[in-house]
């Protein structure tokens, strides 16, 4: 536990060590602006720190700052919570959580989304392509992945309309429209590029640090019926873009420290350019709720192909990166029943549906 | 021929019935602004209608404004070349094209590239899926599309660095990474979006006129090696990514109504969402020249699937339009020798090497 003179409640998600970055305004009419979590509270940061970069609507102008300036402020507020003789300071720029509106953190440039967990693609795989085999060719050469839309990228909590599209079952005679009757979920972790990079000059797994500035929470919301009729040959498309959910909060890789383990064993090994180099699988603890049920507990640390490999392939080609950029690590499935992060896993393709004992539970009426 | 009392070099590709839109600049270290091609010139838009939305570095504030506004200042300026009264105040604000530097004109919010002609689709299917149907079964219930990225769009004359990527050719034992041995060109036309759309809404083919503002022309660069390799299951992604050229000029949907023809007939006729209401192919010539050689022709006229019903398809699922999107209509190929609009097309897969006479003359030497 980080030493801290502020009251965090027992269970907080907002430990003081994690002071994850976000926007937020407070009070009708209020200016969105950059605030961290801590406890029960965000912490105002334009008028605490003085500085103007933290009272614009999004993280991008503080994120391009890079990672000197990222690891300062995270000491500088490190040392203002740590220390009691700093409280009066601090206290005045604190705000309740359930005072202040959250808004997306980041303008978003290029969404890209990868396809990386082994045991998603294998899953998937053998339910969309039952006459092939499970992984492509490619798959355990490179991280898969594709470009998603950025501007349908919107902050937890937002309503999504529930998409209408094309859609051909099988045994319907031709195609028909209308709304999707296979909506899914895909929990993913995101990652955040603070740093652009030139164009033509790749990102090398070692300068994962240099340009990525933190992770997000994903739900990369998913019409299987629509992606289903859509995806060959060019990927999914409307199947996707119309909504992907990310958290408010943006947890900075320095508070994942303690997180980061080795990746699985990759065979065979990949070439070169995507050798693993330094540890950055991640051990974090999922969990999908439907409507307060959990109904999975995904693992990241088993994901196969790391964000740091993610980046590098991304850019190998030459693509450069802008501030902004965000890219997510595909469904996080594990290998034993209940770890999948996807619906149409977890109810293997419809057919076992998923128990929510909660919604299902008889109302209780008002007496 | 649209009357203007300004001279107009025979043969120059702005004539006073065209007026596009781009972003210049002149003079070392001058600031990026909106300005308007005229025969030889740009028409310094900022102070001559006294507008500070033309001072900006982008198109975007202006096509911000809507339908309304992009008619009335078309008007107004065909108002100012058209009499010889006016010559006096617009004179001063014309700088010659030789004297300024042209930059990409729009800020590109999301780029989605369709694959919309049936003959490029039909020969690419047969060159990368020799075993299967040309045509996958969706493609003629829907417009087939991807999103691209829109961070490395840029505009023509910026130099493009040959991509590196992991690559499998038939018999080799395993991938390798290096320059991409088969670089492509694709010539496309792209439709620039002014007028986003609320999410959760989708826009009808009808509504086209009132989000799309005009017309780029689009080289979707496509490293071949790179793209066989990665693109099942999720479609093109590191072989698209490094480049995508548009032209410096975004020429107006006004200045094309002369150009609207019916679009081909759709057998089997598609989904009502999609049918193609008002005449929305449009019959522009397009010219692919290597080195000065002129090595295709490809009609636009023949596409099967018009931007109205690309917009309209891309939407269907909620999916929110911002201004500055870019959708591109996929290559353009025409059915006869010639009108092909890649290499890979033109060369049949490289089984017939491109003759480009003016490359292979002898040079000349000082004499």
């Amino acid at each position: 536990m980080a030493d801290t003179w502020l009251e965090v409640p027992p269970g907080s998600p907002f430990p003081a060590e994690s002071l994850p970055y976000g926007v937020f305004s407070s009070a009708p009419g209020g200016a969105p602006r950059v605030g961290v979590a801590v406890g029960a509270h965000v912490l105002d940061l334009a008028p605490l720190l003085d500085d103007t970069v933290f009272g614009r609507a999004s993280l991008n102008p503080f994120l391009a700052r890079g990672p000197d300036a990222w690891r300062a402020t995270r000491g500088l507020l490190q040392d203002l919570l740590g220390h009691r003789s700093r409280r009066d300071e601090v206290a005045r720029h604190l705000i309740a959580l359930s005072d202040v509106r959250l808004h997306l953190p980041v303008e978003v440039a290029d969404y890209v989304d990868f396809y990386s967990s082994l045991h998603h693609a294998q899953n998937l795989g053998r339910m969309l392509r039952p006459d092939s085999e499970a992984l492509t060719p490619n798959w355990r050469h490179l991280p898969v992945a594709y470009h998603g839309r950025a501007g349908t990228v919107v902050v937890s909590g937002t309503p999504v309309v529930r998409p209408r599209g094309q859609r051909r079952e099988a045994g319907d005679a031709g195609p028909s429209l209308g709304p999707s009757t296979r909506l899914d979920i895909e929990a993913e972790v995101g990652f955040v590029v603070g740093v652009g990079s030139e164009p033509g000059r790749g990102v090398a797994v070692s300068a994962f640090r240099d340009h990525v500035f933190g992770v997000v929470l994903v739900n990369d919301w998913s019409a299987r019926d629509i992606q289903a009729w859509e995806y060959v040959p060019l990927g999914p498309f409307l199947g996707k873009s119309f909504a992907t959910s990310v958290s408010a909060w943006v947890l900075p890789l320095e508070a994942l420290e303690a997180a980061r383990v080795p990746s699985p064993r990759q065979d065979p090994p990949p070439l070169p350019y995507l050798a693993p180099g330094e540890d950055w699988g991640l051990d974090l603890s999922l969990e999908v709720a439907l409507n307060g049920d959990v109904v999975a507990r995904p693992p990241f640390a088993s994901m196969y192909w790391t964000p740091a490999q993610q980046l590098a392939h991304m850019t190998v080609n030459g693509a450069a990166l802008r501030t902004g950029d965000l890219y997510a690590s595909g469904t996080v499935s594990g290998p034993a029943p209940g770890q999948q992060g996807s619906l149409i896993e977890l109810s293997r393709n419809g057919a076992t549906p998923i128990r929510l004992p909660r919604s299902c539970r008889t109302p209780r009426l008002p007496r």
